[in-house]
C-alpha cells in the first residue's frame, strides 16, 4: 500500500449483462460497475479500476497486479475461460499479500479454488428466496457497522455442505427460507495474503445495490487490503545455508 | 480408558423433571435416564453412570470423576446450585483428558464458562419451532452415520450470536422456522481434554427421543473420550530446570 | 475509538522495580514506563497513559476502562493481589471489544486465564540464554515491518507444553539455546474484543529497550485497539422474542 | 474401512534409494519398507502394501485407490515426474475421506500442494544437526504414547517459514541446533479427509529407526484412517432442488 490510496481492481465476468436482459435491466452497466461504486462510496480515497474477462489477459497483467492492493472476483458462467496462466499470476500475487475479495458464483473460479485445494461445491437452488445474514463474530472488521442480522428479500439459495477448509475466520452464516444454512462470510489467510469470501450476490436480483451488503464488500475490501509485501526468504527460494537472514542466530 | 471399557457420567440437573409435570411426562425417569440410554445403545461396552444435583458434592466427588472417561451435562434452571469446588474440580479433570459434552441450556453452565472464558449467552425464543441441523465437517467423527440434516420437528430456538471462542471444529449448524442461525455443534481442546456443546435437547420437547440426536450424543462421547491421561510437566508444577525431561537434550 | 487517538492504559505491577536493584537497574522509572514510551514511539497519536497496582482499584476503575481502547498487562510475583472484581471488570470490557495484550509473565495472570479458560501453566528456566523469536504469519498485522527472525540476547526460558487454547492465530515461535520452542506470539478473539499475548519481556533483562520488541507491542496494540463497541442482543440479557432485531425477518 | 482391517499404501520414491549408496546403507529394502514395517509395528491388523514411483501409474490405480484406507506418501527428487492424473485421483480420493500422511520431503510433493493451496516452500540446511520435537498439543492423538519431547540427533534443518495454511491443530514444534523452528506436525482436514504432514525422516539419517518417529507415524496413520466415505449430494453434483434430502424439511 505504500501509504497511497487503497488500490482496487474490481474483475467481473461481465458476459450475463450482456446474454441476458434481466441482469441487464438490474445491472445496466455491470455488476462489475455496481462493486466498484459500493466500494468507492465505502472507502475513502480508493482507486477503483475495472478488469473484464474479454480483455487481454483478462485485463489482469502483471503491470495491473503489481500495482493493485486488492482484487474482487465475481464470475459465474465464464469460469473455464480464464486463462490458467493468468490464475498462477493472481496466485502468486496472493500468497505475496494482495488481499482477494471472492463473490457470490466466484466460489467456483479457478483462482478460489486453487487457494483453497479443495472442490469448492456446494447446494444451490433459484427460487428467489428470503436469506438472513447473521453475524457470528461481531468484533471483526469486516462485520463494522452492520446489523446483528439483515435481510436479503430474494436470493439463490447457497447451502451446506460447503466444501472448502474450515476458514481462519466465520464472520457471516445465513438461513435460506427452504431451511438451509450457509458459511456465507468466510476470511482465510494464504501465505502473506488475504481471503474474504462473501456469498450474497446473485445477477437476477438486485443485490449488489443493497446498502449492507455494499457495506460489507466495502469492509472485506479495506480488511484484506493489507500488501503486497516483500517476498520471505522461502518465497524467493532462498534455502541454502547461505540464504540464512543476517546476521545469523547462533554463529 | 486403559484399554476397558468407556466409563461414562451423565450428569443430571433433575429439577424441572419434578417440578414441571410436562417435562415428567416425556421423560419420567429424567432426562438424564434418556440420555444414558442412548449412551448404552450406541456405544457398546460403555459403562454408563448416573450423577445427579441433589447427591453430596452433586454425585461428582473426586472418585467419581477419577474413574470418568467422560462427563455429559444438561443443567438448566440450577446452575448457580452447583458447589464451585466441584465445578473446579471438573475443569482440572477436563484439562488433564477427561471428555466433556454439554448439553443444550448447559451452554450456560458453570463448568462450560469457566472452560470457554467467555459469558456463553445467546438469543433464544420458546416457540416449539422447526429446527434443521446440517452437517459443515462431514469428515468429523461426531457426523458418522448421520444424514446431511435432519429435522427437529418441534424445539426452542437457540440464535446467534453465541458468545463462544471460535470452535477449534464446527460440526453442525441449525436453522429454526424463524430464521435464526445456531453453532449446533462444536468441539473444542482444553489441555489434554476434549468438549463437545451439542445444542439440540429442551426439556419440554422429546428430543432426546429422537433417533439422529441419540446418535450425535453417543458420536460425541465417544469423540471426546481420550482420557483421562498422565499429567504433563507444566501441569504438574515441574517447571524449574530439574524438572526438564531425562536425558536433556542439550548436554 | 470513535475516531479519536488510540486510549492505551499500560497496566504495570510496579512490585519488582522497587524490591530488585536489578529490575531498577534497567527500569529506572518502571517497566511499565518503558512500555509506555515504546508504544508512543510507534503509534501515531496515541493517548497512552498508565496504572499500577498500588493506585486505588489498580489504577482501574469504571471511568478509566470506559474510556481505554487497549489495556497492556505486565504482572508477576503480584498476580494474587489483583482484586477479582477488578477481574471482572476488566473480563466484561475485553468481551465488549477492549484490546488486551499481556505480556511475559502476565500468561498466569488473572485476566489472562480467566480468558483463556486452561491453567496458562508453561515450563520456564532462569538462565539468561538467546531466544529467537521467528514470524510464522508474515502476512499478520502483528509482524509488520520485523524481519524474519529476530534474536533475543539473553532471556528467561519459557518453554512447552503451554496450556493454553489452540491460538485463533499463531504469529511468533521463538527457539531458545537449550532447545526448547514456545509460542511466543499468539492472537485471540473473545467476545468482540481481541487479545495478544507475546512472551519476550523479562525484568532483569532490558528486552524492552530492544528495538523489535517495542516493535511488536505497538504493532499489538494497534492490532487488538478496534473497540469498544456497543453490546450485542445477548450481551445486553435481550434474549426473548421482543428483544429480537427490527423489523423481525420472518413476520 | 467397514469394520474390516485398516488398508494403507506406503508411497515411496524409491529413486535416491538406487542412485545414492548412503541412502541404501540406512535403508537397503527403500525407505518405504522401514515405513511399512513402522506401521504394521504399531497398528494392529493393519493390511500395509507398497506402492512406488516406477510401477504403471505409481502403483496407484482407480482400484488400488478404491481399496485403500489410508496413503503414506515420501518423495523427494522425483516431484515432477508424478503423473498429474494420478494426483488428481488422490485429491478426490482424499476429500472422499481416504487418509494421507505426508513425510519429510512431500512437503513439496504435487498432491501436498494442491491439497494445501499454497506454495509449501521452507527454509533447509543438510548439516546433520539435532532436531528437538515438542509436542504442543498433548490430548491429540497423534501425540500418543511420546514424551513431551524427544532428540532426532542428526537431521536436516527444515526451519520456518513453512508457506502453509494454519493447520487445523498444530501438534508438533521442533527446534534445530542452530537456532531455527518448525511446525514439524501438522494435522488438516479437507472435504471428508484428514491429512497429517510430520517433517522428521531424511534419506540420509536413519530417522525411520528411531522408535518415537515410528510411534508418530502409526499414530497419524490410525488418525487420519477415518474413511472413505459416501460422497455428499455436493461431491455427487446434486446441486439442483431435486437433489434436496429428503423428506424436504419445508414443505
Amino acid at each position: 500500500m505504500n501509504g497511497g490510496p487503497l488500490r482496487v481492481t474490481v474483475w467481473g465476468e461481465n458476459l450475463q449483462e450482456h446474454s441476458n436482459p434481466a441482469v441487464r435491466a438490474i445491472y445496466p452497466a455491470g455488476m462489475h460497475t455496481t462493486i466498484a461504486e459500493a466500494i468507492r462510496q465505502h472507502v475513502a480515497g480508493a482507486n477503483v479500476t475495472i478488469a473484464t474477462l474479454d480483455q487481454p489477459e483478462h485485463g489482469l497483467n502483471a503491470d495491473v497486479l503489481a500495482e493493485t492492493d486488492v482484487l474482487t472476483w465475481w464470475g459465474h458462467v465464464g469460469h473455464d475461460r480464464v486463462d490458467d496462466r493468468v490464475v498462477e499470476r493472481i496466485h502468486e500475487r496472493v500468497l505475496l499479500g494482495m488481499g482477494l475479495v471472492v463473490l457470490h458464483s466466484g466460489h467456483y473460479s479457478k483462482i478460489f479454488r486453487r487457494l483453497m485445494g479443495t472442490t469448492c461445491l456446494l447446494r444451490w437452488r433459484e427460487a428467489g428466496e428470503r436469506e438472513i445474514v447473521w453475524t457470528v463474530n461481531p468484533g471483526h472488521p469486516v462485520a463494522r457497522g452492520l446489523p446483528e442480522a439483515f435481510v436479503i428479500p430474494e436470493q439463490e439459495m447457497y447451502g451446506e455442505y460447503f466444501d472448502i477448509p474450515q476458514p481462519d475466520e466465520l464472520v457471516f452464516i445465513s438461513s435460506f427460507a427452504g431451511g438451509e444454512v450457509f458459511r456465507s462470510g468466510c476470511a482465510f489467510r494464504r501465505g502473506q495474503g488475504r481471503i474474504f469470501y462473501f456469498s450474497p450476490g446473485h445477477e437476477t436480483h438486485p443485490v449488489y445495490h443493497q446498502p449492507e451488503v455494499r457495506l460489507v464488500i466495502a469492509n472485506a475490501v479495506r480488511w484484506v487490503g493489507v500488501g503486497p509485501l516483500p517476498p520471505y526468504a522461502t518465497f524467493r527460494g532462498v534455502n541454502s545455508p547461505t540464504g540464512w537472514f543476517s546476521p545469523p542466530p547462533n554463529p
